[in-house]
Formats: C-alpha cells, structure tokens, sequence
C-alpha cells in the first residue's frame, strides 16, 4: 500500500499512523453501541408492518393490543405532530418533505411497501410486545403495486400520492404520476456537440436496489419526562439531525430532544434518517417509562433506506482522436415510497471526471412501493458513473485508445464546470490518471484464460456543514477534545491530529470524544465525506484559539507583552530572552493558579470544500461454466488531498472497493410480484465476505486541497464510486460481454454469454 | 419568609424563584444516582474493614479469597501507587498529605480505627464478595486506642503515627506526639486587651464527633481498560478533586482518569474525599470487569470523615459599656486517624462577627484513633462559634446588655482584620444584627413556663476556585450550558440565571448541565459556598461572550459595524436603524447558515469572595422533667449578598438550621473504650426528624458583594454557625444552665438542671 505523499516531511502529526483513541474501548466492550442502554423500568418497543407493498389504511383498532397485561402503550401515526410539507436534508445531498419523513416513521392514510411501520406497541417484554403486534387490527384496502422504476413510470400505473401530478413535468392533462422531480443540467449546446462527434456511443443500465448493510441494525432508546423533555439515546450519523428530524416529527423545540449518540456499527448513508427514534419517543411519552426498540435484520432490509435502483441511458460523442465532443443522459431513479432518490449525486458527478463542453443531463425521481430510499456513500453516484465509464470503456475500445490516454485528454482539471454548472477549483483528476498509469498493476501481464482488467474513474463532490469543538487543556497537559461529529471511519483520531499539529503535541496527548446534542454546538452530519474537513478545521480554529491564550498566559507570567512570546513546536519562548521557555505541558500545569484554566472553541460552516476523485484497476476471472466472476486484483487510487491518516484513508477506499464488489457482482433486492423482498436475510442478500475478495491495494494521491489548512478534501465516498463500471469493464476484457444490468450474478452473466454465443 | 431584597426592582432574571431544570428528572427517577450505573459485566467490591481502633498490619493473606470460585480481584495497599507525602486540599479549607488519603483508602502499616480499610474483594455478586472478605486472614497486633482529644494529647498516649514528634510544636525533648499541627492567630496586644477589661469571662466547651448525615452513601463504580484509562462513576462534591486524588493513588495523569459526575444525595462537606473511588478501580485494573462498590450506612458511618469533637476554651474580656478589649482561645480539635482537621475554619471564622483588636487563637490538630475527619458545612466554625456566642451570651447577662445592642456595639464592619488577619471587604453583619432586631420574633413574647429564648451570630468565609464553563446557542435559541460544579443545592439553575440575565432571556430557556472530567473544563470542588459565586461569574463571562459573538453576527448580517449594533433586552437593534432589530431567538436560528453556530466559553479562578453572616433567634422549651428541649421556633437570618434564587437561598439556611439543631441537641458518635462506635445507624445516630423540628423561618438580608458581578456572596455554610450556640443560650433562658457540652441532649441536660438545683 503505496502513499504518493509529502507530507510526513512538511508535518509532525499529519500524515502519520497513530492508534485511534476509542480503540481498546471498542475491543474490550467498553464503547456503548446504540442497543447497549440499560434503564431503569425499561420497555421494549415493536413496529407492527405492513403485509402490503400498496394499501389503504381504512382503520386501526389498537384496544385489544392495549388490553394486554403486559402493554403499557400503544402508537400510531395520530400520536405525531402535524408536520408542515417542507423540503428537509435527510441525507448528504437527499432532500425530502419533512412530513414524508414522519409518514415513514408512521404511515398515516396510506401503507406504501411491505415492512411500513403501522403501529408500535411497549410492552414489559419483547415477547409480550410481539404478541400483542397480532392484536392489533388493521383494516387495509390492498392496491396494485410497482416496485420497479420502469413499472412505476408506465402510463396508468398503479398512483402512489395523490397529490404528485404531472403538472409542471410535462405540456399533456394532469394526470397522478410517480416521477415526483425532474432534474436537469445543461452546458453548451449538446447537438451541436454530437455533430461535431465522429463516434457517437448510447447504452442503456439497469442497477438494482442494494443495501447498504451495516452490521448494527437500527435502534432507539427514548425517554420522555412529563417537563416534556425527551432524550433518545441511538447510533446515527448525526445526532442533530435526528434531533432535528425527531423535534419536528414529535412537535417539540429542538432543545427539548436531547440526542445521545452511541457507538455506530456502520452507516455508509443508511443512518442518517430518523426511523425507530420518534416511534420509541412516543411510546415513552404515552407510558411513562422509558422504551427501547431494536430492528431485526428483516426489518432494516425491508423498512430502512436502501440505495435506489436506477435506469440510465447514456449517450457520449467523441472525435476520432478521442475528444468528448457532448454527453447526454436520462436517469430514472427508484426514489421508494416517498419522493427524494440521490439523483441529484449522480447528475453533478457522474460526467465530472471530464471536461465536457456540450451535456444534458435529464433525471428522474420516481416513486414505487419499496422503503424509501436513502443516501449510500457517493449517493447516486456509483449509477451515473457505471454508464459513463463503462460506455467510454466501449469508446476507447472502438477508437483503440488507451483508456488513461483518453482520461488525460479529456480529464477535468482546475475551472472546468460540473455538470451542474460548478466549475472546478484545483483538482487531482489528472494526477490520479497519471498514477494509474504509473502503477505496476496497469501493465502487468494478466495470465491465463478467461481473464480480463478493466478501469474506471469516480468523483465525489464532498461536503461541509456546521461544526463545533470545545478543546479543555488539563493540568497534565492532555487537550480534552470535544466534538460533535459521530465517528464512523477513525474521525475522533483525524480530528485529534489536526489539533495536536497546530499545537505540537503528541496526538496521544489529545483525548477526542463526541459529545451529545446538550453538551456541543450544532454539527452537521457525518456524511458528504464532511468530518476531517469541516471538524479537522474546527479542530484546527480551536488550536489555535489555545495557542493564542497560551501565548497570552506566558506572557503574562513573564511580564512581557504577548509579541514577545512565541509559540514553536509545543513550547512557548520568549523572543529576546533564551532562558525563558516553558513546554506546553509545563504551563498547562500552571492554568489553574494563574487566572484559570484554558478551553479552546470553534463553531464554524467553512466553505472550500475540495471534491475527491478515485480510480481501480481491477482484474477479474469469469469462470465460462458458470458465469462466476472472481476479482483477482484490485488495486484503488484516490486523491485523497492531504491524508491526515493514511491507514484510515486506506480503510475508507478498501471498503468501498469491497462494498463496490457486492453491488457489481451480488447484491441485489429480489422482489416478488406482489411487492415482498424474497431475500430479506444476510443469508439470501449476498454481501461479499473475505472469501470473495482480493486484498484491496490502494494509492493514496494528494492534491492538497487550498480550501482547507492542511489540505483535506474528505474520503469516505468515491472510492465506491468507479468499482461498478471497472469490474464490468475487466468483465468484458474477460468474457467479451458488455453487462449493462447489475448485478453480475452467475446466472446473468451465463445468459448473456449464451446470447452472445448464439449470436 | 420575608426577603429583604432589592434585586427583584434591578434585574429580571436574578432574584425570581424558577422551578429547577433537574426537578422532574429528579422526580421521576430518570436522574442516575452514584449508584444507578449498571454495567456489562459488572462485578461488585466490598471492604474488609479493620476490627481494631488501632493494630499493626502484620500480614494479610488474600490466597484464600482469591481462591473463591466468585471472586475475581483482591486489592490490598500493595497495589495502591507510592505517593509523596504532598499536601492536598481534601475538603474546602482542609488539607492534609496525599500519603494520609492513600492510606486511609487502604491501610498499609497500621489499622487507625475500627472500621478502617484494610483488603478488597470484586466478585461475581455481592454475597460472593462478603462470603470472601471472610477468606482474608489478618494478622493484628493490636494496640491501645484513644478516641477523645485530651486522651490523645495526654502524656503517654498512644501515638499513632510514630514519626509525628513534638519537635517544632513545643521546647522539651522530642517524643512522639499526636498533636499533628499548631495554628495560632495573634492581633494586637492580648495582655493588654485584658488588662483593659472591665470584665473578663472564660469558659470551657466540648463538641462530640458528628456525621454529615448525607442520604446517599458513598458509592463508586470503575472501569479500567487494557489501555491504561480509567472511567469512574461517582458522586462527589467535585469529580475534579476524585480525579486529582484518584490520578495520583493510582499513579495516572489525571488526563487518563475520567470521573463521570452522578446525581448527589447530599454532601455537605462529606464528599469531597476519596474513598471508594481508587479502591474499586484498582480492583476493575485487576479483574479487567467494571468493579461496583456502595457502602452501608455503618461504613458510612464508621468509615467516612465525620466533623470533628473539639475543646474550646473560650476568654473574653470587656469594658463595663460592653466593648470587646481582648479575645483568647484555646482550640483542639480531633482529626480523626490522619492530621488535618477543620481547625482552620474554626480560627478564622470564630471571632470575626467582631472587631476585636487584640486576640489570640491557639489551635491543635490532634489524632486520635477515629475515623479521618472531614469538612462540614463552614467546617470548624459552629464549633468555634458555639464557644464565642455562649461566652457573649453570658457577658450580655452580665453587664444587663441586650445582646443585639452588644453585636450593633461591637459588630465587625469594612476594614476590620479577622483573626487570621485578612481585613474585610463590605460585609453585612451591621445589616444581620439590625434585622435581628427588627424582627417581630425578636421582641415577641414567650408564653408558657420553661421557655426560653436565645440568640447567636455567625460568619462563614465562602471562597473560590477555577470555574469552567461553554455555553452553545441551539437553533431554537437556547442555551445548553455545561459547567463543572457539582449541583447539590440548585446550583445548575443558580448559575443559569446569572447566563439568562446577561442575555436578557427566560432561565427557562437556558438548559444546565454538569459535565465529566473529560467534557468540561478544571472546575473546583462544590464546596465553600463557591458554586453560584465562581461558576455564576464564568456563566456571566461565558454570557458576555455569547453577547459579544451576536453582535457582531446582527452586524455582518445588517452590513455595518459592530459598533452600530446594540444588545438590549434579549434583543439585537441598529443604532440608527430602528427598522433593524431581531430577538435572540431570530438571529440563533440564522447562526448556520451565517458562518456558523455560536458558544460562548469561560474558565476563571476568579478573587472577590465575599463572607456571609448569619443570625438565629431561637425559642425552645425545656421538660424539666425529662431534660428534653422542644425547639418551638426559629428565625434564621443570613446575608446573602445577593440571592439569585430566594428558594434556594432560603432551602440552604433551613437545612444549615436543621443540622444545627440535630448537632446541638442529639447527634453524636457513642465510642466504646476500645474504639467502637455504637450507634453507628441511624436509628441510633439521632437525627431531627420533621417531628423535631418547627418550620424555619428564614430572612434573606441582601449587602452585594462587590468583587461579584451581581452581587453574590455564597449562602451554603454560615447557617451552620450559630445554632449550637443560639439553642444554648435559649436553653439559659429557659432551664438557667449554662451547657457547654454536645449535644445537650435529655440525660445531658437533666443531670445539668440536677446539679445546679443541688448547688
């Protein structure tokens, strides 16, 4: 594992690979994960769900479940707040109405796929709660259902919202529809660009709904107390989201929900959105007593927010020496029960790897009767990007280009615009290319039959949001630091070392925790790649906030004016007199008695985000028999700006490697006519497991990203971006089969061996 | 309750009576006591305490409890850290050596009182753990035992700690001593004081040992991990303190040791110390499980630091007009197994309701085989006091002098050095005397035979310490508060509404809580009265801050000058604009979206403590048959600088009321004559109950303090000065002996009216 770096000779902290500070918590059993709460005359809560993917709720009756000895409430929707039909972030980039959100907490008039939360019980037990699920008696008027996009989209498909019209979609009568958003992106003039094309390749791809699968499923402790104070303790990827989400579905001011966050057993998009927490609330509110409840695994298959399928027809023209000329495409995203897919992911960064002149990009969102969709690491990316690279995979091949000669005449670089209109700051699409080429896996020989290698590049956009830290320095000269954002992949050590660069110390001599939605200011989500960013840059403002008071104390110490200290490599000094020099330990220790301790603090919403892109050489074996595929090389890059610890950047593109592999070759919702997911079990939903994959080689590239002190751009999403099209390309390389439907299961890969054999 | 109080007419928030932000958890039992953590895998310690008032350790052998099939950990001193025999504040104005409380934790050489720590055990259940304590086999070599302060100062006493000699203390050849220290307070010429008197009286006074009383024992439960970090859970007067102690018996930085704050049971001097706390984290070191440990109330009793008996003796001298010329005293007070007893409130505190010109205070520190005393509430004082105020009483009788007339004549004002020789600041025992006198208890009658009343003054220093507080704005535009001080009187509310004041906002909307070791900055104990005066100045800092940040916010926003921008009222207005105005509440929900989120931040060790005074008049009624007394009412005033909140205020001087009463008339340790305390419950340790007491009326008299921003001066502790001595000379008035001895209870008392009608 290679790390094209500068950086462990311009920094002390940065760039190394030091152990993460919860890590012995997490392996002796002393980090609390979200199911890990015990309390006092604890409940346990249980979701009734819908047997239909499609219905009319007619009516609840919930007496007999409440006559139950051991039930102490019983919830349905009418126990939330009215919640206004405003547009909330629910994931990184996903947008849906607030009061979709509470009618998926809940469903109110309508149950919109099979596992719809109806009604929730508390019992003294989870077995008594069980049980009186079965008492409770809905009336359901059962309605056709579409669960695929194409299905959704026919004219006089089954409706599923009333309300979505086409109106404003199209110039015929306003009929219902399920396309609830057209998105479009437009630059240059796309038929001048393909007539200016002298080849012009358009295919059409088809991808599955996946999961996102982490092995925690979703959980919820609440308790509520008569003041009208909640407190919820849960995973998630941003406990003030769910405080925010929770505070309106509940109908309480924000400062009223008090979020703890646990320990999260992987996200990866999944947990952003507010599934079990409201729910858990009002059982409390209604009993008295605090009410934990916990998903089965059937449960997060079937109720919580997979990656949207998706239907792309991509369209991209070129000279004959290879220049893209226009690109257009049509996208149609499975959006699930309520309007809001990551269509929007795909269309900004499926074309951005290139600089494209002419494109027009047209997106759909569309709802049909299956959970609602949720964010899932480059949300909608991975889909965009699985038509775009595999048809330029098919252009390179008909021009008899050399795929990374075509990447760096085409490649995107500082001030070319994105396809939504956002032009490019200093980028590393060239100098990921270029250390594609360079790297000894691209021209190594691939032995044997039946094997092939493919590439394919990626782009992330990232993101930022609100963050906040407090950093209290001890007498012993450790900094506490507090934060706000959830760790998922290493952020309480990425952030640390950020904080100790700027003050010179040991990174073991800062002690990072995240704190709840009572104890530190907003901040935003850990999603959008956003935390070493937007964190490590609080981190970075609160250094130096201590720095300066530091500076003041010794100044004040040794009489003198703070110009005459200076601070250097976690020591202060005085300008004009050598003797005078105190470590930063030495004066930590002194805080208390010379005017009081010292905290450092930063709120910040920094701007300067810098995307990131990714790349794999793949190479793979299909067995002919049977159409199995095995990766045999997998070698990842990623421009990762300035990796403020490589192991953890490492980390962060295996696993999107690895999860890039189950969504190419495995994983994939398998639906029934009528609406049931038929494999809602890790036994049946085939996630890879070590058996299935290679070691994930990776390279680190850093283009230092100017929008940040340190140069962070933010990792933890593109890597799943380029997986999807490279496998399919070293497929084809292999088997001489374009796959332009996912996943690249045996079966489907035999048959489209068979068809091209009997072509 | 009448208030004297101006505050209501100046501020808004400060003065008013809100409902406490803890109250409904507090009710509802949502709120975790010391002992409500319930950990995976939690074992459960217990103590083998020491049989004998005084034995040499001569060996311990655990190999048999260690072979218990439950048992999972034994700890003895071994396995404590070596620590430097440093001096260490253990309680507020208490000190002793590190190397005491180490070895009061875990006896090493010697056992220094029945009762005395001498082995643990962490087993499965509770019952494993006592069955093995009966595995460990001690070998004692017992000694004799002294348990009252002349045995241990008489010559040939036992000593118990063999390198305490009386070198330094006294001219004669140097042996062995019990006397730990001498601390002597001189002012002006005391020969010469006498010798001006016109009348001279001196008296001799007995306390007995007495416990605190506190509802919630001693409780701690630790987690060590592999790592080297250790998590404890405890109540305290200060989880900074628990750490400082614990860091350095276990030989940690303080940074690896993190104390996590539970809600308290009462403290009242008593839970400063470290008990529990390393023993149950040496013993989670060794079994590698979270360890829990809760002590009886017996080990509370006989294990915890009671207040100390003393011997005064008391001389003063005054001109026929009632003038104080001189004042003399002779103090030793029982330290318990270790130096360091609560003498030196005592020498500071008990002369200075006066300005007496010339005195001298004579005071000794004295061990003897008990436990190692503690802080209680204006530690040292109501002993002291109880001598000075009956020794006052008995010159008013004397001279025919009113008492208040005396106190108005002699009473301490601005500028008049104390004893230990720091000259007040503006104090308001002039202001206490006058509304003794102009209250209608004062001058009332009393009907009925056997009736008596009395009066009696006090003074408490109050003092200070760091203070760290952050305060962050929520969208919804309240404040979430965090601060380091332990709330055991309201405090949490106290300090909000000193930020709330500032801010021009409803407390209600200010959200307190008290954060760990790791979350919040160095914050002193709860202790000396300091809460509401240091963390209410960080609050009010943290305050300004906040209010400095949302200027120059509503400035960027209305594109002018920070300058132009005024913050009045909760609200933000343009100085030339009167368009432009927006409420806390408006800007905090723009802060996002505006650069950022805000908090505001303090961390002080401020000066300008101020002291309190404090009055009681008090009337009881004494059975002449029986010897008891009924107290029939009691009016207690005390100067309050000003009261944030009146409730609280006013709770604090009924509670120092109620434990004056139980001091003066029924509680004390019963030791046997080897060192055994017998009424070590409390059935048999003799608390007031409600039925013992009458409703205390309170007056809050208000002098502010002027080194507070709003005044405040401390209200915790002075209430406990002056009843032992005001009961006293109400049960003069009523049975016409003198008692000065502790507690004046039924026998007591009966046997004093028995012999002064034999005289």
């Amino acid at each position: 594992m290679a790390t094209v770096t500068e950086t462990a000779k311009k920094y002390k902290v940065i760039g190394t690979r030091p152990i993460r500070h919860d890590g012995v918590d997490k392996v002796t059993g002393k980090a609390l994960y979200g199911a890990d709460i015990r309390l006092q005359g604890m409940l346990h809560g249980k979701i009734l769900r819908s047997p239909y993917a499609h219905a009319r709720i007619k009516s609840i009756d919930t007496s007999k479940a409440e006559a139950h000895p051991d039930v102490r409430a019983v919830a349905t929707a009418l126990d939330l707040a009215e919640v206004a039909d405003t547009l909330a972030e629910v994931g990184e980039d996903v947008f849906t109405s607030m009061k979709y959100i509470r009618d998926n907490v809940l469903a109110s008039d309508k149950a919109l796929y099979r596992g719809h939360a109806i009604a929730a019980v508390a019992a003294a037990s989870p077995h008594a709660a069980e049980e009186a699920l079965s008492l409770i008696e809905v009336e359901y008027e059962p309605l056709p259902a579409v669960t695929d996009v194409e299905s959704a989209m026919a004219p006089g498909a089954p409706v599923l919202h009333e309300h979505i019209t086409t109106s404003g979609l199209d110039d015929g009568p306003e009929t219902g529809t399920n396309v609830a958003a057209h998105d479009q992106h437009r630059l240059g003039d796309i038929d001048k660009g393909f007539e200016e094309a002298d080849l012009v390749v358009e295919r059409e791809f088809r991808t599955k709904t996946v999961h996102q699968g982490y092995i925690e499923p979703q959980t919820a402790t609440a308790w509520w107390t008569p003041d009208g104070n909640v407190t919820i303790w849960c995973s998630s990827q941003g406990h003030f989201g769910i405080r925010d989400s929770a505070s309106q579905i509940l109908g309480l001011p924000v400062s009223r929900v008090r979020v703890v966050p646990m320990e999260i057993g992987g996200g990866f998009g999944g947990k952003l959105q507010a599934y079990l927490q409201p729910v858990a609330a009002v059982l409390s509110r209604k009993s008295g007593q605090p009410v934990s409840m916990t998903m089965s695994r059937a449960e997060v298959l079937e109720a919580t927010g997979p990656a949207p399928g998706g239907l792309v027809r991509m369209k991209i023209g070129v000279t004959s020496e290879g220049r893209i000329t226009a690109a257009q495409g049509y996208l149609a995203f499975e959006a699930g029960a309520y309007p809001g897919s990551s269509l929007g992911g795909a269309t900004a960064c499926m074309l951005s790897p290139y600089n494209i002149e002419n494109l027009l990009l047209d997106g759909y969102d569309v709802v049909d009767n299956k959970p609602k969709s949720s964010a899932y690491r480059a949300p909608g990316a991975p889909i965009g990007a699985f038509a775009v690279e595999s048809v330029i995979d098919e252009i390179c091949e008909k021009l008899g280009m050399d795929p990374i000669e075509f990447r760096l005449l085409n490649g995107a670089s500082e001030g070319v615009r994105r396809a939504d209109g956002v032009a490019h700051g200093r980028i590393g699409m060239i100098e990921t290319a270029e250390a594609v080429r360079a790297h000894p896996h691209y021209s190594a020989p691939l032995d044997g039959p039946n094997r092939g290698r493919g590439v394919a590049f990626g782009f992330w956009r990232n993101n930022t949001g609100p963050s906040s830290v407090v950093a209290s320095v001890t007498p012993d000269g450790t900094v506490m630091l507090v934060e706000g954002s959830v760790d998922i992949g290493g952020s309480r050590t990425a952030v640390a070392q950020q904080l100790a660069e700027v003050l010179g110390i040991p990174v073991e001599d800062v002690k990072p925790q995240v704190a709840d939605t009572d104890t530190i200011g907003v901040t935003s989500n850990t999603g959008g790649s956003g935390v070493a960013f937007k964190t490590g840059m609080a981190a970075f403002e609160a250094a130096l906030d201590i720095k300066a008071q530091f500076i003041e104390r010794a100044a004040m110490l040794w009489e003198t004016a703070p110009e005459n200290v200076e601070y250097e490599d976690g020591a202060l000094l005085h300008r004009s007199d050598s003797e005078l020099r105190m470590t930063f330990k030495e004066l930590a220790a002194q805080l208390s008695d010379t005017g009081g301790p010292i905290a450092g603090r930063a709120s910040i919403n920094p701007r300067g985000v810098g995307g990131s892109y990714a790349a794999n050489i793949v190479d793979v074996e299909v067995d002919p028999e049977t159409g199995k595929v095995t990766v045999l090389r997998f070698t990842a890059f990623q421009d990762a700006g300035t990796a403020i610890h490589p192991s953890y950047v490492e980390g962060q593109i295996q696993g999107g490697a690895v999860q890039g592999i189950g969504w190419a070759l495995s994983e994939e919702y398998f639906m029934s006519d009528d609406g049931r997911m038929l494999n809602s079990s890790f036994l049946d939903y085939r996630m890879p497991t070590s058996l299935d994959t290679p070691m994930i080689d990776t390279e680190i590239i850093e283009v230092p990203n100017p929008g940040h002190p340190f140069g962070v751009r933010g990792v933890g999403e593109a890597s799943l971006v380029p997986p999807l099209a490279a496998i399919a390309n070293a497929v084809y390389d292999a088997a001489g089969v374009r796959m332009r439907g996912l996943p690249m299961s045996p079966g489907a890969l035999r048959k489209a061996m068979e068809e091209k054999g009997g072509e």
